[in-house]
């Protein structure tokens, strides 16, 4: 993907849109910022993907009739409330955000989409959202400080953004995606995944923003796993406004390849971000299954061996305790053979096999404790002698993640 | 199961069994036991269940062997080291484990169980066993102190003995099961369970024994989880000697139902006892849901809110955050109406509803921290009208379980 190149402004980054946060109060506590919106100037193309969780949010109830019609024109996200296990009041509070931001510009409510982040089963607190609407409006900019407001109001345990731009070339003319991602905990495979919003000024048809957003997710956000636990929030929207200029994307047309090469190289970059900010995380695990008998068995494979408490825990303690990821292979439900199996744990251009076979060889513990104790470390797993290969992304299970979870509402 | 009353004694209780326990010098560092014999004078019938986990350990596929012959005489048991992943070899050593027992006693070799826990992937050093061997048969004693030691020698990270054994009457003659288990990670549903070793001096035929058992551990030992890493070595072993003098029991056969039952309930017992001793646990958590489509999806729904890592951490915290619970509901893939969903927390005699229809009701917080933070608490969830009922056991999730797998080989 060399007409690739990394820009600045985030979710501004593309033509044509805005973005802003302020603190409404619901996050009382903290007096943090914890209502954004994005917002473009020109209607967007819009796909989605959802949680997965038979309890669903309110809001996320309400964005999928909104997204139903593939076409919007804001998003308003609050952080601090999920408004899941609300009832009927919580439907009614999001379809009044969504109301809430349409009239800031007058445009139809069923093209606002709704994201909430938060503590469940505690009444959205509307009413405060309704008196800073102006104030919200007001915060939105075009450039990269509306980005930083927005991002900064949708985290919740998240220690750091998850952000960025690309650039690339489509028919000669410059064509941008931008995007913001929360974390940190409650994340896990199998789902749509945490609250993601990507913008872009390309022209796409819906058809062609579904298929490159699902080939996306699947390679990326659907391989990160942090507890194991599917919100009831989850949601990635995509949202394109055509605004660069370039002929029409298709399914099939010269510039599809591009545009689904850089969304998912954008949604890889999210996923290690969002992995590595797992909550009480120390360092990010990326966990490479290769020569499994196909790409859906190393998928399996690695998900099982990032998603493993033991395995997490002994990451944590930089033990080098290979046997925990073969019995985590071995429970995956994946087909394949043990006595296979080799496992390389490799950091910073160093790299120690610590299993051969399926069995020991003899390694040098210093040399594996010092390049497991890295902050990025990559487990390499070699499954067989198949074609499937496939990355999944985690982090270590530390006491922070208790402390942080032991905790939350408080 | 009026007829049944507690008894001393472990696995050495039922008449005609000796048990034993005493180090060997796998366990290098502590000095513990870890090489532990149950002897049974007379032949067993035997039955068991293993790991569903691909990734088998020597020792399960060596006992996998021996028990397709339905009968058993002795058990040997080592802690301190799997001989998972350890190859040939470890095939080997397992298959010596069991002859040198046998030769204690002049039986065949295939008459003998052989089961192993501790670290995967380190070979096992088989020729400590080998000279401890003659000590090992010297230490059996069918009393309390036998079954003690016994108990001792296959605990890990345990930190208390998980035994008992039961009395009750069949055919007007006193019928005996002991039993010890071990835990106290890496342990989760869909597998036949940890170490766990049964005895008892009824006469049944093997099919009658193995319908039993199966029907036992899928209420009880199948139903407890607490890090949700199916472990590559788990076995639970019943051994049969007929020394009661009962009348045999067949399937249909009048003792037959008090012996399932007590056996289920036996085991009931022995989940609560591994649950509450999960690594690092500090509170024993049983999740019964009631009113579920049938019992499949009610124990699908208990096992997913037992096992999900954000209900462990909050009840770790004593924070009544109820709507971790609908979450993990909502992921487990069990069908289920999420406004029907009724949760109560209860302990000691008080209880508190802290959702209703699916959505939250006003509850007094200190009296829900109250409750919660005993050492034993019941969540009990009404998933909707249905018939279907069951009941999960887990543990909290704690610092001292990061604490403990983050540095476990050392």
């Amino acid at each position: 993907m060399s007409n690739l190149k990394e820009i600045s402004g985030g979710v501004c980054a593309p033509q044509g849109f805005r973005a802003g946060g302020i603190c409404c109060g619901i996050k009382v506590s903290s007096k943090k910022r914890d209502l954004a919106l994005i917002y473009s100037e020109k209607p967007c193309t819009a796909k989605a993907m959802f949680t997965t969780n038979k309890v669903k949010a309110a809001c996320v109830q309400v964005t999928q009739e909104h997204i139903a019609g593939e076409v919007l024109r804001a998003v308003i996200v609050n952080s601090g409330n999920a408004n899941a296990c609300t009832g009927e009041a919580g439907i009614e509070a999001a379809r009044k955000m969504a109301s809430l931001a349409a009239d800031l510009f007058a445009i139809n409510p069923k093209q606002v989409a709704v994201a909430s982040t938060g503590v469940i089963g505690v009444p959205l607190p509307i009413g405060a959202i309704e008196s800073s609407i102006e104030a919200l409006g007001n915060s939105l900019r075009g450039d990269e400080a509306g980005h930083a407001a927005a991002q900064e109001a949708i985290m919740t345990t998240d220690t750091r953004k998850k952000d960025g731009a690309l650039e690339m070339e489509i028919d000669g003319k410059p064509v941008r995606i931008g995007g913001m991602l929360k974390g940190a905990g409650m994340i896990h495979p199998n789902m749509a995944t945490m609250l993601c919003f990507i913008t872009s000024d390309a022209a796409i048809t819906p058809e062609a923003l579904d298929s490159c957003l699902r080939s996306a997710v699947r390679r990326s956000l659907n391989r990160v796993t942090v507890d194991g636990d599917t919100s009831t929030n989850d949601v990635i929207i995509v949202m394109a406004n055509g605004q660069a200029g370039n002929e029409t994307i298709t399914i099939g047309s010269p510039g599809y390849d591009i545009f689904a090469g850089a969304l998912e190289s954008f949604c890889v970059k999210l996923s290690r971000d969002l992995a590595r900010d797992g909550e009480g995380a120390t360092k990010l695990l990326s966990v490479t299954v290769s020569g499994a008998k196909d790409e859906d068995s190393a998928e399996t494979l690695a998900k099982s061996v990032a998603g493993s408490s033991l395995v997490k825990a002994a990451f944590f303690g930089a033990d080098a305790n290979w046997g925990r990821i073969l019995c985590a292979m071995g429970y995956s439900g994946a087909d394949f053979n043990p006595a296979e199996v080799d496992v390389v744990f490799a950091s910073g251009g160093e790299e120690v096999m610590v299993c051969q076979g399926g069995a020991s060889l003899p390694f040098s513990e210093p040399d594996a404790k010092r390049i497991i104790s890295r902050e990025e470390v990559d487990i390499r797993i070699k499954a067989g002698t198949g074609q499937g290969s496939a990355t999944a992304w985690g982090c270590d299970l530390t006491y922070d993640y208790v402390k942080i979870n032991g905790d939350y509402r408080s």
